[in-house]
């Protein structure tokens, strides 16, 4: 990955891209380059840690097993809880949607 | 702060806004909104942790004691070592500059 978190982004493949730019002992921020990608529909995340995440380009939606949807665009940020259980639902067709992410304990 | 970063930012006022979004016991994040802000000319920061930061909207140069300076716009991302001395230099004037910063051991 270059120096930049938006500009000169990765193609589209059938996997997100995923560039881990932290990888300390209590903390790893992610940046996910997604185009149009959802998690597995038979799966659920359940992280030990908490994470926090932003979008920084594009949109996406995160579901949580409880029913409740948030949808991000450029600078909304969320938290989840370690252990609740979610899923990217949807991100934005035809463009890529970044994401920046923050696993804490 | 509302949900999302980079919208309804905060009116100039003489100093910068800090908000933080993390406070955990082995990270800090914290969104920092600049209107041609610049550190203390006499002071260099010296922090103990390690800072990631990265500019989601405006422009601002960081400068190193060593006379290193970086540049950041939206996107760009830097890694400060802890007690790499440094200060920031330039925040461009006119529009806000929204940082957000990652403290980590």
């Amino acid at each position: 990955m270059n120096a930049n978190l938006v500009k000169d982004l990765p193609e589209a493949r059938p996997e997100e891209w995923l560039d881990t730019l932290i990888d300390a002992e209590n903390v790893t921020v992610e940046r996910i380059v997604s185009h149009g990608h959802t998690s597995p529909a038979t799966g659920w995340y359940d992280q030990p840690r908490h994470e926090w995440v932003t979008v920084l380009t594009g949109r996406g939606t995160v579901a949580f097993e409880d029913g409740e949807e948030v949808t991000l665009g450029p600078g909304d940020h969320l938290t989840i809880p370690a252990h609740r259980r979610h899923r990217v639902a949807w991100t934005a067709p035809g463009e890529p949607t970044v994401w920046l992410a923050v696993h804490y304990d």
